[in-house]
This record gives structure tokens, C-alpha cells and sequence, in this order.
């Protein structure tokens, strides 16, 4: 939390002078034949913690608890995908139809996490704690919320972690809500989401439609009361839209031309029709 | 499994003509409000599938057995990160040093991971398929072995998945190849493969050391085993060793002076000392 | 050429032992208030040398020919856009379209120079040196070309090098040979290619239409002519080809919504109407 | 001018309407064997226009006079290359070094122009408009340049585009100021880059060192000057620098051994001696 709420880069990189004889780093210790990550002898971990706790732990330092460690899975999945249309895709589709290898087509698609395209979940998680800083000094959360809408109104923006362009309600997100509560992992930021979510029912009129909480502004106030720092939350993001990256990529050279005119509009699905989670699996 | 052993990218194109209705995609189908990965709705997945068994079903189309998730999610953790000294580790970090953001890093990450880092999982299920085959026409295994290992010595090249430039024997393989035991998911390409290892054992003298199998050809016999195509089992590498990319891009920018010149010899460890998982998470 | 005929990157490396004094670079000299490239002063380069003598000193370590020089400007101007149509450009416009900065665009444009799109100048340059292989050893020009193209026949392959899937005659490629013919730099690999043009016009009807020589095809020959290996001539293609992903990157970000989908195929060209160049520039 | 200095990305999106019938671009119209670049054929531009005029044509839309071609030409030239150190050269090595392709290399090093390298052009023409502002507003211009040296004396850092952390005195800002005299191009940024560079001077002993104005400083204020938008006075550099970042990428693969730990400061540079141009190059 200090991370992200006091010190800039410059100012860490000065409090940490590097001693004479040689960099310094914390995250992993390789010797002959014993590869330790945190601390920990990976061949240990293997088997034992889920890749989910294994991220935790390398990123944050420690093990997460097995609460935590299942709500940083249930993220992990929620943006695994989202079908052919981000411009992440289509950057990661369009390399592949140069025939270009599977690792370039991920580089690209990673490339297009731009501010507009995951980019908010950092975004959203700075705007709340905007406003948890006008709780600190006195205001009541709801008038707080109220304040920060009031403000998005007046610059004629919509304030990032909710709506979305296709989704009138995004699915993901109240099941993470969900997901957090049961956990008891809800925290001051889900709890400002919540309250700014209210006041933009209030100003629904005034933006011309309701503006649910979307799936970065649900990722980004679980991981900042998981104590995420604002660069690694957007760093989630990442691990997870991997493998649909590579999805798309694979997919894009199994099935079509080289060299062809991809249309985001022009798809059509004919994969697996809609079914539901065997009974062993829920 | 086909798809590894049989038709060239283009002839799967060509036996896939397009339909005039618009180009098709079988993974993850988005309507407002609903999206399903693989027929299944995303927000049913959430909380309830662990991430390796979601990579499992958005990459080979259907749910794993809780055996095959397990495994994956071992292989997933069993490469998340090598320390500093890796291409791809230095790549990130470099990109970091000029001050570029996080995503900048892992890209240049990603596009270290050529055929002598990671690429050698592909190589390596190519070199086993070439095994079975000669077991297919009638060799016994570990003929065909011995005839591989040969083939390797009069070209002085050591077969790709063994030895390793720091390990004399890499911890995690034999770590991988006790839980596919485990597991009982043991085929034939990891029969393929320690009936190599034996046959390396005989030529010992001639290889000028012991070759044990490392981690790319533990990952690469296992993957084949459980139906990865070849590119595919390297994806897998690329989603594991994200966190470690990722984790090192951000400790350059938090630790380190932007610009300076990093000597991938010249670094200290000043992380966790060792220790060992607490006994709830054996 | 020789590096381009005899010796694999491997033996490359053997035949050069590294000092035990440091890793060798023959580029550029850094000293305090002086920069050296190729053992010329950079500031004594500015204003005195075209760029694209300054690269072929970079690339080749020698000052080309005036000549030279002006073909290799040539070749530059000759693929520095091609539209909007693409793989490079989408894949740049896609990462623009997400807000991601105009580097991001320009790295994932470059990765999509893969073996389908751009590919091609390697590729013909190998095809070439097959040609010539067959002279050294003995065959009329005219007769190697032929057996080259009718290889290509008998796999069902267009010949690397030759038509185009919108032009049916390339109007770049005339033109290079005539810039060749003119400064005097027409060698044996520019005469295999028109011989091989030939051959195809012989084979037509087989074909199916003429192909006659594209732009990859005619700046494959003449690099080759002009002592490029492989790997460089493909480069030439990147350095022309970067000012056109930045023109297209920026025009996305200034003209275009953000996250917009981008159909290839519908767009309008709203720029200047066909002109010429003023009498002075002739 | 007006693109840098008024609106916004976004409302200039919000003047350009896209018309119902497809997206526009305004730079290269492709037909049938016609290519046009802003008009121009591009066949009949090969030959004729030296690599920087074409540039120059398709990124600002129209030919540039002879001394404007001839100033962008030098400047392309005066950041060809800076030798083994900068993040991006060392990017471009270990992706290299993991024998990933010569692109890979090139894509990684162009990530590598993060804000503390390259970026400076951009930030000093920023700073420029900032002290032209104030002249705008009645300050003489010697006044407006200290001032600006005086806000950043107070915030302890170095103005942007001043200063060099290996070169007293950086040679190639000089040769610029020399050639945009000669050819008579300076205009108020560059005469604002030279006041500051003299308010400098007076405070030379608050700053601890003589700061002179550096290549990224000289270009900024020259491209300003000719009217570049802060991105394309950026993009300059990613096009200048390529030839570089392909020379080193081709020299790791062709001397250094693959996965070798590249350290940047122990490289001792073997090539040509000091040599200086030929009389007929002059």
C-alpha cells in the first residue's frame, strides 16, 4: 500500500543505494542444481500451490493466504478471453496472418493493453483511492462517491471501472463482488466502488444510462484491498488475457489464410453450444 | 494429437473453407451481458475453476480431468522464473531501464524467448515423435532411443530437452516426472524420454558428462503425453514465465537507477533466505 | 557473400574467439565528445552523407559507391507504404486504436513482417543462389531457370519473388531494374531473375496467369547483386517500411475513435488527388 | 503547428466525423498496379527523392523544399547509432542472444525508447513551447529562458534536452545548429533552445556543470522549428535509429554465442581505426 500511495520511483530507487559490490535483487536465488523463488525451492511449490498462489507469491513476496489465493484465481479467469473484437486480437491476429511465430503475434497483442483496453483497472484503482483520501480527511464515504461523480459529470467523462461498450451489465463483475464477500476480502475500495456505483445511479439521468461497475473497475478495487500496487494490478490483466492471446494466434494459423482481410465485424462462432459445469465441478 | 503428426498449417487451411457468411472462430462467443468461453459462461467458471484448468479449456476446447489440471497447474508454476541471467529476463529489464512502461517490458520479454530459450519444449516433443515413429515401424523403445542418441553424437549436438548450462541435474524435472507418475499420466512420450536418458547414460563418456533430461523436455514429454500440438506446448511457456517477467520488469523500475547498465554477472541476492512451505500447504 | 554462401552462424562464431578481454563489437567507437562510426566521426557524416549511405556504412562497414548509394535510396523509397491493407499496418493501427504509444504501434507493425509479408526478399535471394549454384556447376542460365520454375510447378508453388496478389504487374519492380540498368548495377542475380521471368512466361498457361517479377522479387536480386546476406536484405525492408507504420499509427490516433473496429477493406482515401512531381524534382 | 499546439487526440476526432460509407485515411491510395504516396506515384518518386524527402512527403503530406529534405536527412543521420550501452542496443542483444529472429530484436529495441532515451525530444520540444509562451505573452526571450532554468533549478532537475551522461560537449549538437544556420532553418525554438543554453551557462555553478544543449535537444528544437507534432518530432528517432538497432541485432548473431550473459560495460570495440571522409565526399 505504501507503494502506491506515497513514494515515487526516484524516490524508492534513492532510499535503496546500491551497496558496492554488485545489484541487488529479492525475487530469485539460482545456484547449481536449487532454484529458490522468494525463498522458497520451486521444486517444492510444484504440485503443492496453485499457479494463482505461485503469482502472488513472486509478485507480493509472501504466500497469500487460501482465501486469497482463490479470489486472485477467480481474476486470473474472469478476463481470460473476450472473443475476437479487442484490438488486442486483432494486433496478435493480424501478425499471425503474416505468418509470423506464435510468440510475436502475443507480443503485439500485449502491446495493444493500452490506456483505452485494460489500461483501466490502474485508472480506476488511483480514482478510488481519490477518493478514500477525502474519507481520510473527513467526509463521509457516500458524499465522497458523490463528489468524484460530481466531478466526472463536470468534465463530461465517465468514470473509469464502470460501464461498458457492449454490456449493459457485465457479467463479471458482480459475480467477483460476489466472490469477494463470500471470501471476506472486501475491502475500503470495493466498499467506495459500491458507494460510487450508488451515486451514479443517482446521476443516471444526467449520463443517460446506468454505469455498473465493469470487470477492471471490479479487478482493480479487489486487488488495491489485496494491496496490489497500481502497476502490478494492470499486471493481472496481463497474466490472464495470455492464454487467449494464444488462443486467438493459434486458432488464426490453424484455420485461416495467410495474408487475408481481417473484419472484427464479419465472425461468426461455430464453436461448442452453450453448456453449464458438470455436477463434480461446481 | 493429429494435428501434431499430420497435415502441414496449409492443408488444415484448405480443408477449412470459409463459408461466404462471414470468417469463424470457435472459442468464445460475446453478446451483450453473456460471454462463454468453450460454451461455458465465464462468470460460472469464475471462483470455480482453478486458472490452469481455464488455459486447459480455452486452449484444447474442453474441460481437463482434475488429474490433467493438476498437472499443467505444476508444469505452469514449474518455469514462472530462472532469476536475472535469462535473455528474456534482461530483455525485460532493459526495456524497464529506459523508463518504457511495464507491458513495453514484457514484450520484449516475450520476444526473448527464442529457439535456444524455451524453444527447446517444441524441439524436444519433435525429437520424441521421431522416436515413436521408429517405434511405430517396429523398433523396440529403447532401440530407438539408443539410435536417437547416436543420430545426436555423430552430428555432436546434445538432444534437445537434456543437460542444462547451470544444472548437472535441474531440480524440477525430476519434480515434474514424480507427479505424472502420481498423477498416472505418464505415456509414451515420457517412456520416449527417459528411455533416452538411459541411453545417454550408456554414452556418457562420449557426451563428456551425464545429460539428465531438464525442465524443457520433462514440460515437453508431458504436454505431448497429455495432446499438446507442438506449438502449443510452447505456449505454455510463455504463459508461465509471464509473472517472472513481469516481476522483474517491476523490481528494475522500484529498485534501480533508470539508464544504468546491467551486468547480468554482477548482481546480489538480498531476498528471503530459504525456507520451507508450512505444513498446511504440504 | 561469403557470409550469405559458406558458413552457418554457428561455425561463424567458432571462427571467432573471444578475446579474454572483453566481447568484440566493430560498429561504433564511444568515447567522451566523440562518436566513431566504422571509424568515421558521426558529426563529419551529418550533412555530407545521404541516410542511406549512412546505413550501408553501418550495415556493410564501407562508404557505398555514389552509385550504390543511390540505389540503395531507391530501394528505400520503393516499400516505404503500401496503404492501409496490410498485416504491419493493422496489427500498428490495432495497438494505436487501444491508446498505446506510437512505439508500441511501430514494435507490433514491425513483428508482423513475418515469411508471408516482407518474407519474400529472403526468401528470393535463396531462390536465386539456387539458380546461380546450378550455373557454377555447369548449366546455361536460361536452362537453370527453367528447372527452377519448374520445381515450383511440380509443388504447386509461386516462385518467391514473382507476382503480386493485387498487381498484376508491381509498377515498383520496373522501375528498379531500370535504376539497376542505368547506374550500371545489374549483376547475376538481377539476370537469374529476368532469366526466371522468362521461364514463367513460357509456363504460363501452367500458372495461370503471368507473374512477372513483384518488388520483393527485384529488391531480393539487387541487394544480392549488392553484396547483402539474407538477413540484411530482409532488413532493408524494415527501414523502409518504418515511416509508413508511423504515418498510419498517428493517423489512427488523431483521425480515429479509440477502440474502434477496424474493417480493412471498408476504408476511403480522403488525401491529395494524383499529382506529379514539379519539373525541379525530376 | 496547430496540431501541437491546440487540440486534443480527442476532439480532434470529434472535428473529423467519419462519413457513413467507410473509414478515411489520407495517405497511400493502392489500386490495381498504381501505388500513390499523398499523391505522388510512387514509381516515379524512386530515384528522384532522396529517403528522407519521402519521409518527410509522407508524414507532414507534402515534398519538402531541398534545405528542409537536407536538414531531416542530417538529423536521420545524427542518431544512427551510439554504440553497445543504450537500453535499446542491449535490448536488441539478448533478444538476440536467445536466437530469436533479426525483427524480434528490432521490435524489442524500439520498446527500449522509453522516456529516458529518445523520449527527451519530445519533453524539450514541450519545453520550448513553454518558453515561447511566455514570449507570446510579452517576456523577452532571454527572460523566458531563465525563468524556465530557474523552475527547473527549484525542482532539481536537469532541463530536457540539456546535458549528456557520457559527452562534456555532445558533437553532433553543434553540427546541427551549424547545418539548420547554413541552410537557414533556424527559427524561434531553436533561438529558445540557444537562450536557454546561455541561462545555463549563468547558473553553470547552481547545476554543478556547464550543461550544452545535447543531439535530443537540437533535433527537438529543429523539427519543432519545421513544424513536427511533438509524435512525429518523436518518431524521427525510432527511424533514424533502426539501422542501428539491426547492425548490433546482426552482429550478436553473427560473432557472439547464443544465451552468452552480455555484459554492457566490458565490450572492446575491434573495428575500422579513425579514418575521415574522402575529399569527393566532402
Amino acid at each position: 500500500m505504501t507503494e502506491r500511495q506515497s513514494r515515487s520511483p526516484i524516490e524508492e530507487r534513492r532510499a535503496h543505494p546500491r551497496g558496492s559490490s554488485g545489484w541487488q535483487t529479492a525475487l530469485t536465488a539460482v545456484a547449481p542444481n536449487a532454484i529458490m523463488v522468494r525463498g522458497y525451492h520451486l521444486d517444492e511449490l510444484m504440485g503443492r500451490l496453485p499457479f494463482a498462489d505461485a503469482v502472488y507469491l513472486l509478485l507480493m513476496g509472501e504466500l497469500p493466504t487460501r482465501t486469497i489465493g482463490r479470489m486472485l484465481d477467480a481474476i486470473l479467469v474472469s478476463v481470460i478471453d473476450h472473443g475476437v473484437t479487442p484490438p488486442s486480437t486483432l494486433a496478435a491476429r493480424n501478425v499471425a496472418a503474416s505468418g509470423a511465430p506464435l510468440k510475436d503475434s502475443v507480443a503485439a497483442g500485449i502491446l495493444a493493453f493500452g490506456p483505452y483496453h485494460g489500461g483501466d483497472i490502474e485508472t480506476c484503482m488511483r480514482f478510488l483511492d481519490q477518493g478514500l483520501s477525502l474519507v481520510r480527511s473527513g467526509r463521509a464515504v457516500q458524499d465522497a462517491a458523490q463528489s468524484l461523480v460530481d466531478d466526472c459529470l463536470a468534465e463530461s467523462k465517465t468514470p473509469p471501472g464502470f460501464g461498458h461498450r457492449l454490456h449493459s451489465q457485465d457479467p463479471r463483475a458482480p459475480r467477483l463482488f460476489q466472490l469477494a464477500m463470500e471470501l471476506e476480502i472486501e475491502g475500503e475500495h470495493v466498499r467506495m466502488l459500491r458507494a460510487i456505483e450508488r451515486a451514479l445511479t443517482v446521476r443516471q439521468e444526467q449520463f443517460g444510462r446506468l454505469l455498473p461497475a465493469n470487470v477492471d473497475g471490479a479487478i482493480g478495487a479487489i486487488a488495491a484491498d489485496l494491496g496490489f500496487s497500481y502497476e502490478l494490478g494492470n499486471a493481472i490483466f496481463l497474466i490472464s488475457r495470455l492464454p487467449g492471446l494464444i488462443a486467438h494466434a493459434h486458432e488464426e494459423r490453424q484455420r485461416h489464410a495467410p495474408m487475408r482481410q481481417i473484419d472484427p465485424k464479419d465472425h461468426v462462432y461455430d464453436g461448442s453450444s452453450e453448456r453449464r459445469l458438470p455436477e463434480g465441478r461446481k
